[in-house]
């Protein structure tokens, strides 16, 4: 198919919504390393599974043979609402960088989470609410998946209680209010309801927080009460699942005006959007009908892929999660405090880990203040005010079409734009009076996490 | 052309941007009086507006006969950033309301500005770059006005100064960053930069500010500053006129669709959204072609359609903008702080102002809590955070919506949602709380602000 006019946004029917998810578990060849029981080392059953999560994601988690997972009515009724995503072609950007690369963003900013969150916010209380149960909990770190939580279990009448990383908390009052708005409570983490809080502020009093810690104290409050599961938004199998409907618009729509991506770039924190960008594009990679390259951009502020070590660790600090082979800092790691409140997760998706570890992807890291140069930038041509998180993103892509400019090459550059700013004022306002700093941890520092990552294998 | 099945969100294709703007006053029979040189109370000409606006928005603003003005390819271009905009069947809201009525939402909110300003913003930024103007200055109410013209302004390489109402200035203060994000310069007013600014402080030590003092402040700059202009965001013929692509996108969808609006609402601050909304309908009705009913909702604080007088009024606070002939409660009057800050201005487009002293359209205002109650209701069920001002409109939407219950009528109600309400958190926080008040003013104290109106004809 030959390539045809682009337009500035290029967007498919409501009708062409994948009607399935794609598990891109099914066709790798080895398959992510599996969870362990915290206590017998042993792998997870979907009985286990089941005390956390409901049971039909402790299912999804699991599932590494289908390929295409159907998506419920009433999840493909909600992604109505604000789906298909548009893909925009970066005109202006490409214009202003002078690049004969041709510049793509999938962005999942236009909805009131204002992130790609949603996507699987929206699966987890599904099928919660299809178990019969009361209400959830979870961690949030930017807020984002905090909202598109407490959208999802608005919608279907669930509880929600979300604890909220400390640092996030105070920097994002609003954020607080928009799921508010939404009906949920919000704590901030560490907190003093849970057992895990209470020691974590004890042991690090004036802590700001980590996901790590709050995903802990949301697994506790689950587990302790009754009609509760725990979800999260990141990191495990099952978010990557529903999150591949990013990847699966992206191909699709890309497939209809006839363009093959060259490269596909997405910001990683937990990995829930780069899994769902780039997972029919791997596909075809493990599948041997088509290469791209991946990358994966996260801050050196929290340099998992890059700096850490592919070993077994706790998904939290509580070490009450399942173990997860992963890149990891070790989930002591707390970083400092660094506006991207979404990426400072210490590990990284076991599947995204095992695509890395295999070298069938890359991986970059980019400092704070460069990312924000390149989000004002892109914000001043494209008209959209990134969020930090996607910054990262949109700063590698920058790089890339950089580089096509020296080298004279038209490459199609497609890249995740994650969601938007609006809550991140405070950072921009950092960025703008020359505040903002470059937090980046020494071998020493990262060594020491290291060492208390749990001998297993 | 019968009804067809009609998506949750409905969109035109980018060629289908409309490539000409629409006069409405073409089709007035009685067209709006014509704007008053403060001194001489004559008919302003094109030549003493220029000293203000740039030519040709003066042109513009005083061109009663052209029906179509093409849109500059430039503008196109800009508005392929984020229109078309959609058109959203609100199947959610009129499930959870279970109204037989078909409810319809002009969606204006994706953009960084976070409303329908842009549409205009971008029009005048164009125009003053092309008359080769360094910058211009203009007055900000809830901030999406400032935020969209430093958007256009950055695009096309020009200064921007914007004077914030004072309230806003400080119950959104991350408003400010984004504006600093596009490279505009923010002032709170009433201002000691000015001489109107020192003498209303003066005056009214501690006051909130107003629209008509900080339009005040920035025509004084502009006239006093070198190669500068000034424009503004509502009230004016040139700026319903841009706004009309809202209700030509809007009224094409629906066509493209085979719906009939039965009702069109919008919410009434000077009256951009609704000029633009409304003007291809109000053509129709005005030609004879069709007819619908057609509502302004403005807030009970500051009700100039419905408890304010027709007459020749300032503009302005500081008396130096032309006068206007508009329903106005005086340009004195300063209302209660109301967080619906972009619906705060004394007076009303002449246009609107015109019609529905003609009876051509209705109006009715609404109380702050009410719009609330209907903001939150609205977020929870079609997933959009909608801004305080748009939420009056939603307000009326929902009344009607439920009126039809009643009846059993499934009428087509239509309505624009201008924007979103991200920077209007503490609104939301205060009407989370109870804290929330219904300031509406006393029909003594109105009648000491129209009073004071100048007495023409």
């Amino acid at each position: 198919m030959s390539e045809q006019h682009i337009p500035y946004k290029m967007y498919l029917n409501e009708n062409e919504i994948p009607s399935a998810w794609y598990n891109l578990r099914a066709d790798m060849p080895i398959k992510p390393a599996p969870l362990l029981n915290p206590g017998t080392k042993q792998p997870m059953t979907v009985d286990e599974l089941s005390g956390v999560f409901c049971r039909e994601l402790a299912e999804q988690e699991l599932d590494n043979d289908t390929r295409f997972i159907p998506i419920p009515a009433e999840i493909r009724d909600f992604y109505r609402m604000y789906r298909p995503s548009p893909l925009v072609r970066a005109y202006f950007l490409e214009e202003k960088l002078g690049t004969p690369a041709h510049i793509y963003y999938k962005f999942e900013g236009n909805n009131t989470s204002g992130s790609h969150k949603l996507n699987s916010a929206v699966a987890q209380a599904y099928y919660a609410k299809k178990q019969g149960l009361r209400g959830v909990t979870t961690e949030t770190g930017a807020g984002q998946w905090g909202t598109a939580l407490s959208m999802a279990c608005s919608f279907f009448g669930l509880d929600c209680k979300v604890y909220m990383v400390k640092v996030s908390y105070e920097q994002k009052p609003f954020r607080r209010e928009v799921m508010r708005t939404y009906g949920a409570s919000v704590t901030p983490s560490p907190s003093m309801d849970t057992a895990i809080g209470r020691k974590i502020n004890a042991e690090h009093p004036g802590t700001t927080g980590s996901l790590g810690c709050a995903i802990s104290e949301a697994v506790e409050t689950a587990v302790g009460t009754p009609g509760y599961r725990y979800v999260l938004g990141s990191v495990l199998n099952q978010v990557l699942l529903h999150q591949s409907v990013i990847g699966l618009e992206t191909k699709a729509v890309l497939d209809k005006y006839g363009v093959k991506a060259d490269i596909v770039i997405g910001c990683a924190g937990g990995g829930s959007n780069l899994g769902g960008l780039i997972a029919p594009f791997m596909g075809e990679k493990l599948r041997g009908e088509n290469d791209y390259r991946i990358i994966a951009v996260e801050p050196a502020s929290c340099p998992s892929f890059t700096r850490g070590r592919y070993a077994y660790d706790f998904a939290d600090t509580g070490m009450v999660c399942p173990l997860a082979k992963m890149y990891t800092l070790g989930a002591d790691f707390i970083p400092a405090p660094n506006h991207a409140g979404g990426l400072r997760y210490h590990g990284m998706s076991p599947v995204l880990s095992e695509l890395y570890h295999e070298g069938l992807m890359e991986a970059v890291s980019v400092k704070q203040t460069d990312v924000f140069e390149a989000a004002e930038l892109f914000a001043r041509v494209e008209g959209i005010l990134p969020a930090p998180e996607s910054s990262h993103a949109i700063r590698v892509a920058i790089d890339e079409a950089l580089k096509c400019k020296e080298t004279g090459e038209a490459k199609n550059i497609v890249f995740g734009l994650t969601g938007t700013g609006y809550f991140d004022m405070l950072a921009y306002e950092k960025f703008h009076d020359g505040k903002m700093t470059d937090y980046v941890p020494t071998d020493e520092e990262l060594a020491v996490y290291a060492a208390k990552l749990p001998q297993i294998d």
